[in-house]
């Protein structure tokens, strides 16, 4: 997208744009790569056969600035489960079992009860993935992080699994199941950090009318959708998923529909309110909210129409929301906005 | 080691003995395993079975404070090499074939130009390691890092080669082969920093009586050891290998022998001139320096004396300096400084 569809953002210090043209220029760079690969860069993950047909699959990724929001609430108990899902959620798009994680934490001054703290929670997360936290390295940078500081990056690895039911190939007509979010999960935050200073909000203040306190809603663990997915995954045909990460609906939908578009039906499920009022408090567009947030929506699979109803209902069965959020359509993009 | 081994280090700002303190705290809260996990925490590398007996190997790290000397000078084509190195030679000493590589940055403000070239580096290391550049995660992270700052990690996956000649266990009498460094690699740049700083070492001059500059010596890249290394393990028995990083010969030698020590030949192999001059600038004792720096040696095999004359030819005939530096003895630790 074009900074003018993201002013807010842009004005955080996130230059999506930016992002586009590095994307552009790694795709046309890198060369290092082998017959094995089945899966590169721009996608959720990237994929490699092994001889005997094993596909792995594997990502990387960080928590972005959440983690500014966890050092200044002095709570990091919860942001290795972040790190966990943001990684592991992107590679069950492939239909992967998580194997095992390792993760990279880099430290202004090396403080161990807060690092073992960080480890904890991407222990937690591991387990709730089902996946081995196989290792790490953690780097005490002085001059680079400041005392105190710190950053985050991991790295999941996953095999694909045979499915009873083959994936159909994505077609017009087919539905989109959302699952919903736990909350912001690890996205935008440089955005709400920008928001909440402007307006003053104090963190222990409540959002809205509601009981809970910005600080709890906003450090609100990512939620890990390996087990009811995978489960699914193996109950019915699932055509496509999507995680729903940097970039929203809008951006990441298209990335898994071959071609075709979406049209959502928003306003068909509940949006948080932290998100309302993060809106409210921002002046922020409907455009660019659903460009930067997940407005609700974590995790999307597109399936055949007649699948939606079972889907959902398995979904509510194990205490987990979902909605029939929108469907394939010939053009490409997402529209309904 | 304590503090009061290293206190140049310590000053500079690195606290090992926070670090080993750190190990000990994860690997007792470190739960989320699984059956086929052959290698955890604290290894050169994590070890996890395929059902087909396939064994992978994967290790995550990042170049250290190196990044920030890249910075200062402008030059960021070559730090993506280090990036690759360090984490390629860990999976290696396991014997490992690099499969694939994903990168993380992390910038303050995305300068898409700037990352194409850091990744170009990666994607010239992955090319040199023989693995493909599968993925990775770029982050704009304004608030954690300064416009211009940036951070690396990488992850890399191998797959343990079946070798003609079985790994021997490792035995007193067992001779220790280095093979050269092409530098400092990416270890001890904190302290480099703070000797340089406090020594008001201009980076365009020589070092010492040599005719290259600070610049070209420190920013060197380090050494690939895939291709020689893999193509000997084929060829002779191998009981272990060392990649020697962060903690030196002294710290990483032993995490290899299994309980048994070394007694090494300090002085039978020649240590670079730009080691010695740091040495001289920053009056560090050679206790500390062989626990810092790798003194000339970046990686090494520990093999029956039988094979070490026809090891150290086969290197030199491709052109890789090496060196029987010492023996396996039965005390632990490492001994002969």
């Amino acid at each position: 997208m074009s900074d003018s569809e993201a002013p807010a953002y842009r004005a955080a210090g996130v230059d999506i744009a930016a992002a586009d043209r590095l994307v552009a220029l790694l795709r046309a760079r890198v060369t290092a790569t082998r017959p094995e690969v089945t899966a590169g860069i721009g996608g959720f993950y990237g994929g490699f056969r092994l001889p005997d047909g094993t596909e792995l699959v594997a990502g990387a990724d960080g928590v972005g600035t959440k983690i500014l929001l966890a050092r200044e609430l002095g709570r990091f108990d919860t942001i290795g489960i972040d790190l966990v899902a943001m990684n592991v959620n992107d590679i069950l798009t492939a239909g992967a079992e998580p194997l095992f994680f390792l993760d990279y934490v880099a430290v202004g001054r090396l403080e161990p009860e807060q690092v073992a703290e960080v480890v904890a929670g991407i222990d937690r997360g591991c387990r709730e993935a089902g996946c081995a936290l196989l290792g790490g390295e953690t780097a005490e940078m002085p001059g680079l992080y400041r005392p105190g500081d710190l950053d985050l990056a991991g790295f999941a690895v996953g095999r694909v699994l045979s499915r009873r039911h083959p994936a159909p190939p994505v077609s017009p007509g087919f539905r989109i199941v959302g699952i919903a979010a736990s909350g912001l999960h690890a996205n935008g935050f440089s955005l709400v950090r920008a928001i909440l200073e402007r307006a003053r909000v104090d963190l222990r203040d409540p959002v809205g009318e509601s009981g809970t306190s910005w600080a709890e809603e906003l450090l609100r663990p990512t939620r890990i959708y390996v087990r009811p997915v995978l489960d699914l995954c193996t109950r019915f045909p699932v055509a496509a998923m999507a995680h729903i990460t940097g970039g929203g609906l809008v951006g990441n939908l298209p990335r898994v529909l071959g071609g075709f578009g979406a049209r959502l039906a928003f306003g068909a499920w509940p949006v948080p309110p932290v998100m309302r009022e993060l809106q409210r408090l921002g002046g922020v567009t409907d455009a660019e909210m659903a460009r930067v947030f997940n407005l609700g929506v974590g995790y999307c699979l597109v399936v055949p129409p007649e699948v939606v109803a079972d889907i959902v209902a398995a979904l509510g069965a194990v205490g987990w929301p979902a909605w029939d959020i929108g469907v394939v359509v010939e053009t490409a993009g997402v529209s309904g906005l």
